[in-house]
């Protein structure tokens, strides 16, 4: 964001300011999504996963998966060769698997009505995404109260103005104050309006995804269609959760179709609290997850051969005690990895982790879990991150502290995933040779030369004496970060858009909002 | 420790904080260290990592290695075969990485007073330590305040207490308010007496380093010699720091020399801040490192073939602005990785990493940075790690609250690095078979089995709803751990110890305190 770029104080000089601003200005427009020179983390051998594949084709044989209130979806399994029981589907050892290779891309671009935007999901390839869900909001001056569409806009904004997230995201916050048969279009508007930056469509039921094609036709017009394959091109990304253990239900099942018809992108996401939707162990909690998400990335190309899908994973283990969630320990990183080389042997995107934490407020605890979720996320090699920042409290609530945390972190995982600078530069023999043993690296050439990009640098990060930081007030990270948002917000600027689409794009609406009473389902 | 068993509040029952203790306890008594059960993560090919040694073998020959004021290590040079002109040891390419493979143990064994406390070094193991170093502590009572020995005995206390560290350290934190060529005594006398974990000597004059071997043969007694080998079991790992770059200095040389005479072991480690110590680049600081580890492993090897060595790597970045240290980045993360993979070519033991941070206080800062570092100390595959728990402000301070924080993470590493149960209970097919869709697995019989070692327990993080957690006094983190340490010391206590040996020691240091005057250097 751009206040990322300035300074806490006002003591350095403007120049410095304008230079790092431009510098980093530049990084964003070169950067709109990670390509990790790393190789991902492996937890497991392959015997190891070909033990879960296996396991899971015997879960998706014997046990079945309930596709609910759906009849159009058993009638597509069964004319696949699946067995239909009712609303239990049983498949056939690899029908899955089978239609999902042969079928969906390995990898997808998302297209971004700003085309440098435009982010391609899979391969060796990370999308942030802010925090996706969340009833509440959390910030310093007001505490946690319920999330309004005024929350929703800011949040649409600070991610635009952020350069280490490459997406817009969904419903960031609910926006409480809209009715909910209706709020859908406050949302896709913000996302279309106030960012240049890909987006996700509604879920919550099937005539929202479909004004989401609609409103998402209206904003790429002539771009709609892809000339070279007369199909529309992928212009959203959305969120398809399973109703865990083994089943889904009829809205999510009524998403998927209009998106998958539409060539748009479907997000399979076994949504699992192990312990609760799955057996208290990792390799337990990777079969059920890997079952459920093959059984829905499957039916998606019944749905549309081809039609682009995401391997989704969201894994926390709960407490035993209490029931509740817990994040950023050691078990839930485990299933990420191992979910990860699952994604890659099928051959299709992998979507997991993001700063994930139960603390209720922006402190140690919640930077202690979300840097352990985010470093197995990165280090398991995800393709797309949601809830890369903002959340707290178990996805009940975004924090304005915790998102611009989240965004210094998201920018230092761009610079290492670089990894090793192997350059006669990167050797810096040369810098070596001139320093020599008992001096010191400041001044010398290579220094000199290189100072400006050698680290990264995070402003929100206070590295001074002790000293300094208790004359400048001793303000903790989030006392930091609060002065930063809304530096953020002040300065933000909205990308142009074309006057006549705005206008097709808020007829659309108020037509949609005019047609049926506000509704609260 | 023992408060890391004990819930919060007191609503819980007491004969489940029984069963938790007793459990706990069990956790203590079977895991000394860490044996990690995953690869670790590598950044670099094996092309760049050979590019990187040869590199630091020009720097061995071509540029040098200062020994200063020390003229016995210069004559061991030149007998060995290097060119020495004036203090500059020049060495042929391989003589250094010769002497190590030849002589230097790819693991070792440091004895403890309690041998079931006694820890392996090296291979696939990992050792937590805590703090070293710090002038000044820190706690939510009393603020920030030079340390006492009151404070060392207490970390000494809390560290033994501790279930997830496996040894005691060194200088957890400097006793300011005892005399500077006595504050030695006091601090092995603590680690001896109030702990049986294993520890670190003295170092800051060769004299205290021999003080520190008399120390531990009195300790040992008996147990001093070992019988098969004829010389003395290695009961120290003591801290030699380069004066980088490629600088050693006379007292870290004198103490080496004594400790490698004396069959102990020499962590020998460059402290880098990049930019500063080594050139601006990951591959540039991992060259000036690796040499100057190699001359000092090597020299140990020349004073005593055979001594236990570490290849230590200490690396921070530097704000390019103001010069201060950073931590949690990520070009100290890739050289802590391409070092961890550079000591297992050479198949030496490898130290670095811990739970280090900028942040002057242990907020968000503080546990981004800390989980960072941490995350890549265990995905690297790091043997001894110091600063495992407490640091705070770049190591001028520990933190009472901070420790305890770090603690709670090092234990979830011993879990992570257990890695993925494949045996048929970890499978739980029965578990996915009984519940089938649509249900729940928490009373499910494989549940009802394994809840109890299912997963992880943090009692110092609060997962609990935010209505619960404001109605407990909406308490963060650093709150919720000065409750936690206070009791730990509350219900700390010693361990035996001969009295006879006891005496022995307080003796030894009475003579040792009344043969000198006072003196602050």
């Amino acid at each position: 964001m751009p206040s990322d770029t300035a300074p806490r104080s006002g003591r350095r000089g403007a120049g410095r300011d304008a230079k790092r601003a431009a510098r980093l200005a530049h990084a964003i427009d070169s950067v709109p999504f990670i390509t990790r020179q790393l190789a991902p983390f492996e937890v497991l051998s392959e015997e190891g996963l070909a033990l879960i594949e296996h396991n899971a084709d015997t879960v998706l044989e014997e046990i079945g998966i309930d596709f609910k209130g759906d009849p159009e979806a058993l009638d597509l399994w069964r004319a696949a060769g699946a067995d239909v029981q009712g609303e239990r589907v049983r498949f056939p050892r690899g029908l899955c698997r089978g239609l999902i290779q042969q079928h969906a891309p390995r990898e997808y671009i998302q297209h971004a009505r700003n085309p440098a935007r435009s982010v391609t999901i899979g391969g060796r390839n990370t999308v942030f995404a802010p925090n996706y869900g969340s009833p509440f909001v959390r910030d310093l001056d007001g505490g946690r109260r319920y999330g309004t569409v005024e929350d929703f806009r800011n949040f649409v904004k600070l991610t635009y103005a952020s350069p280490w997230l490459h997406h817009s995201g969904g419903t960031i916050c609910e926006p409480v104050d809209l009715p909910v048969n209706k709020r859908h279009y406050d949302m896709l508007y913000a996302h279309m309006r106030w960012s240049d930056k890909p987006f996700m469509g509604s879920v919550t039921a099937p005539e929202r995804a479909q004004d989401s094609v609609n409103m998402a036709q209206l904003l790429f017009g002539d771009n709609w269609i892809d000339p070279a394959s007369g199909r529309p091109r992928t212009v959203m990304t959305s969120l398809i959760n399973a109703n865990s253990p083994l089943t889904w239900d009829a809205t999510m099942l009524g998403a998927l179709k209009v998106y998958a018809r539409a060539n748009q992108a479907n997000l399979t996401t076994p949504f699992i609290l192990a312990g609760a939707m799955s057996p208290v162990t990792v390799a337990g909690t990777c079969t059920v997850t890997l079952a459920e998400a093959l059984s829905g990335m499957a039916f998606a190309q019944l749905v549309n051969p081809g039609a682009p899908v995401i391997l989704g994973s969201f894994a926390s283990s709960i407490s035993m005690q209490s029931g509740a969630p817990t994040f950023g320990t050691p078990e839930p990183s485990l299933v990420l990895y191992a979910m990860a080389a699952l994604a890659r042997r099928l051959g299709v995107p992998f979507r997991s982790g993001g700063a994930l934490c139960a603390s209720k407020v922006a402190d140690a605890q919640a930077a202690y879990e979300s840097a352990n979720t985010m470093n197995a996320t990165l280090m398991g090699g995800v393709n797309f991150v949601l809830h890369a920042a903002g959340w707290l409290e178990g996805g009940l609530a975004i924090g304005y502290e915790k998102f611009v945390m989240d965004c210094d972190q998201a920018g230092m995982w761009h610079a290492f995933m670089n990894g090793v600078d192997l350059t006669a530069s990167g050797q810096a023999m040369d810098a070596i040779r001139e320093v020599g043993p008992g001096s010191h690296f400041l001044g010398c050439a290579h220094t000199q030369a290189n100072f400006e990009t050698a680290f990264f640098r995070s402003n929100l990060a206070d590295n001074n004496s002790v000293e300094q930081w208790e004359a400048e007030g001793a303000q903790d990270m989030p006392v930091r970060a609060n002065a930063i948002w809304k530096r953020a917000l002040r300065e933000y600027e909205p990308p142009p858009i074309d006057p006549a689409i705005d206008e097709a794009l808020l007829d659309y609406m108020a037509r949609g909002r005019a047609a049926v009473p506000d509704s609260d389902i």
